[in-house]
């Protein structure tokens, strides 16, 4: 059974985007992942087909409707869906590669872009939608924020990488950032590979890889080495 | 003088990608920014235009090279190039709503999309690629973080939000997560507007929007509250 994932948006002209091509590509055309997209704005009424409207209370920037968007989530995932229902947003959660993998164990995911000033909380509350954010910076929508959360999550699905290991050694999976990668050639620049990668000891490699990992991810990400000692702890 | 976005890639056809819509796509057809995206493959040598190889010293996946790289850098981005160099990695600094800011009060931005295990570490140095995350997870390569860079700066261009001051308020640029939004219609699936956003007491609204935004951060990101404690004191 293959990974279905639900996208709702008003530009769903934006997809598969960047997931069309490479791995996630692939593997849409092999059929490890399929994708709908759903224009929110069919489900909107009136003339106008008003999709958005002023903040109760006042200020800046229109909010998308509880009515218009609670529709659209019906159409798509209902009330047994057991996929979970994801709103990009900046308030969310941040994304992590522990949240990925658990999505990528699940049957798929609905993933609403947000777009405006925000959308309606009766809405988020009603249909119990989890707020995830990719990062601590705004976006124009979350358009391509459901692109970053399906890239991580398709490559992580069987065969799509193939018997390619290196998906276990990388960033965050051991709790550090990775070490140094050099390749060919030999000599760039005036510059060499360090001696220790091309000396054949397979023991001092992994310790200066090891080494490395630990020195970068100090300088770089103490937060990761504080989070590190806390899960030794308990 | 428009913002110049220069893009090198595997995956040229990646691009614009959910950028040649809405904002950042009228804003790229009105001028305020340009893109040029460059292949890095044809910058590469030989009879098979290798753009990767082995890692040193052993291991799984395979590593983009420093000559077939620094190569095509240098036609894109030459010594004295003001634009900031970056390499979107999951080694990087975390990208944040303040990196975003002082990148769009620059010239532009060069963006290296990371593929494969890595880049070799001697391009990185030699080049000055400053390694940018824009979060703790893993993608099948940097196209779609780019274009969240791109996205996040783009919005804050001159004129591309036009005289909407929903940018002020907004998550991060005070520190807090934003407080809930709500919109008509007034009663929804019998869930009515908090009263206090429709009494027209603005005192009492604003009040309960920071009450609400505090709230919310405690909860979900008491990791912010901690960051503007420590900024309150210096």
């Amino acid at each position: 059974m293959s990974f279905h994932a639900s996208v709702l948006t008003l530009y769903p002209d934006m997809f598969p985007g960047t997931l069309d091509q490479s791995l996630a590509g692939r593997a849409l055309e092999n059929g490890v992942w399929k994708l709908d997209v759903t224009q929110i704005r069919d489900f909107a009424s009136g003339k106008h087909k008003n999709v958005d409207d002023t903040p109760a209370g006042g200020g800046a920037g229109m909010v998308l409707r509880a009515d218009v968007l609670g529709r659209a989530i019906d159409a798509v995932s209902p009330a047994d869906d057991p996929r979970p229902r994801l709103l990009m947003s900046p308030r969310g959660k941040p994304l992590d590669q522990e949240r990925v993998r658990a999505l990528t164990d699940g049957p798929g995911v609905v993933i609403v872009c947000g777009r405006f000033e925000g959308v309606d909380q009766r809405v988020i509350d009603q249909r119990q939608l989890e707020e995830v954010s990719i990062g601590d910076y705004i976006l124009s929508g979350g358009e391509v924020a459901a692109q970053v959360v399906l890239d991580a999550i398709i490559r992580l699905l069987p065969g799509v990488m193939g018997n390619d290991t290196s998906g276990e050694s990388e960033s965050f999976e051991t709790g550090l950032l990775e070490h140094p990668h050099y390749t060919r050639p030999a000599e760039w620049e005036g510059h060499s590979i360090p001696d220790v990668l091309v000396s054949g000891n397979h023991g001092k490699i992994e310790q200066w890889r090891r080494d490395q990992a630990e020195k970068l991810t100090k300088q770089r990400r103490p937060d990761l080495i504080a989070a590190l000692d806390k899960k030794k702890q308990s």
